[in-house]
């Protein structure tokens, strides 16, 4: 069989960032068209090639391009090299037993046309392409399962909660909570405000929940977090799972209501849902469920083209995308 | 049987404080003779009439004489009446089924000479009394139950952790931890150190952990809590009990490294040792024994009489007790 190979736009990273710049600028990012990549996987080898479809622009990537020198719990991205992050892909040739070409996968990958996947095992087959294959790289994926086990698991819903994010906060629905939202119309949550533009946070928590929370899913962090511990109920779960508010401070604010843990009884925890990678398939299977009930309604923020990836990542950190920002590179 | 009455001095709060009156003064405390009572409970009364021996001095009494606009976890003191705190007691006279003079007893008492308790259900009759009788304000009592159920029942101790508190340090110990204190030599700590007069926290619990911490008992907060963040183990645990750095803040120190909470996957819970008084009898039997062996050693710091009542509890906030705190006010 004949090599054809093809050029391959892709998104590199120039150089680190500093804390601050979080949010700002795109320059640290570069749109190149690096070296022609042959279309099959190198004879005797177990990697996969797999054409890109769609890749995701989450909170957390800017955080790997700075360089930290305290290891945190993902590795960073290194100048020069292709930036990375979850993505649908289409496999292309496969040199691995349990992948062939035409197969639907997800799973990391670079921002660029074609990736060459070394690893494989770390791929999971797409199960439901009834739904949008978009789908997989938020509801259907890491996004939904961490709204998923950060909700069932950790946070052992009883009946009345606050939740943060549109995922989690529609299975509180499922399950009967009282959950506040940026967007209570579109998800059908109870109540909602903006933590962006509300003068008085602790306040505005009180008008919602007058008779206290009883589980927090924090993705905010700082001043908000400072707020949700005061409006606590005895015995309420906190459930650590992110800190948006946080990542583009050179040093974080500090929370001083933390003395209602103590007495209110509560309980805060940390996760990373790279640890609860096993419980995925049976995720899958009931979230395919709920969005086919329609229970569960998403929201998608599609930009196309690579050279729009690094102005999408940057405007998740401004606020300017309104459901789950994602890239579309190619048609399957 | 003839009324035989006494005088009875008695230490009453004269005004609330303000929070950053904590640990000075004494003046809002006044040391006075209440008017005389008899030495027997009414006729037909549930009631009992105890003899104070031993009062505690504890950092949360200071909490109780600021007046709350939001209640805490315990009630505020009332200017013009007796300051209370749990104590050793004899019964002098009593109407309840369950005790009969000459019981010694332990529990929440008034800081006078004879208080006639009106809930003598809440009382405990000491089962130890070959034990010094002022052990029942400490180490057998609500400061040993705290560090009993913090460590065993919150912390889930497994190897390796660090403690703060002298007997969740034993404790520790007996389970084959790793611990820092302030007193090493004493109680067999592996190392120790002096937050108030450690210039760098962080460092200075990173030569005491070179691999980390597994579980903290948080009795501190603020600035030390900060330096434990960044210190903790994944998957560690931090057991909050008590905050005793902040109390006489009239703002809390911010706590900035909470993100340690994520990408270490701890848990932070915080507990209140009235709601485990039912696991007190198998803790009384249990401590009994570690006391008896020599495992556990107690060092108690005891002022004679009620006139050095109020200086002894404003000077724990200036670090001037070595041990437990508490006043004789009479013998057995």
């Amino acid at each position: 069989m004949a090599l054809v190979a093809v050029s391959n736009k892709r998104v590199i990273l120039k150089r680190y960032l500093t804390a601050c710049e979080i949010g700002q600028l795109g320059d640290e990012m570069e749109v190149v068209t690096a070296e022609a990549v042959p279309l099959s996987v190198p004879a005797g080898s177990f990697a996969v090639l797999v054409k890109n479809l769609y890749i995701s622009c989450d909170p957390y990537l800017r955080n790997r391009m700075i360089r930290h020198e305290v290891p945190t719990y993902i590795s960073d991205f290194v100048p020069g090299e292709v930036v990375t992050s979850h993505g649908v892909m289409k496999v292309i040739s496969s040199g691995h037993l349990d992948f062939k070409a035409g197969d639907l996968v997800w799973g990391m990958t670079g921002w660029e046309e074609y990736t060459l996947i070394n690893n494989p095992e770390s791929l999971f087959k797409i199960n439901y392409p009834e739904f949008p294959l978009s789908n997989y790289t938020g509801v259907l994926e890491m996004h939904g399962l961490t709204a998923y086990v950060g909700f069932f698991e950790m946070s052992k819903p009883k009946k009345a909660c606050s939740a943060i994010g549109q995922i989690v906060g529609q299975l509180a629905k499922i399950k009967g909570c009282y959950v506040v939202n940026l967007l209570k119309t579109k998800f059908g949550f109870d109540d909602a405000f903006n933590y962006k533009k509300e003068p008085d946070l602790e306040a505005a928590l009180k008008r919602c929940f007058p008779e206290g929370i009883d589980i927090d899913f924090e993705n905010v962090g700082g001043a908000m977090l400072d707020a949700v511990l005061p409006n606590m109920r005895l015995g309420g779960r906190i459930t650590m799972c992110g800190m948006i508010s946080q990542y583009h401070l050179e040093r974080p604010e500090g929370v001083r209501n933390l003395m209602y843990i103590i007495t209110k009884r509560l309980r805060m925890e940390g996760f990373v849902i790279f640890d609860s990678i096993a419980v995925y398939r049976q995720f899958e299977e009931e979230m395919a469920g709920y969005l086919r009930e329609g229970k569960v309604t998403y929201v998608e923020d599609i930009v196309q083209g690579l050279d729009a990836a690094p102005a999408a990542l940057i405007g998740i950190y401004n606020g300017l995308n309104v459901g789950k920002q994602l890239v579309s590179i190619a048609q399957a």
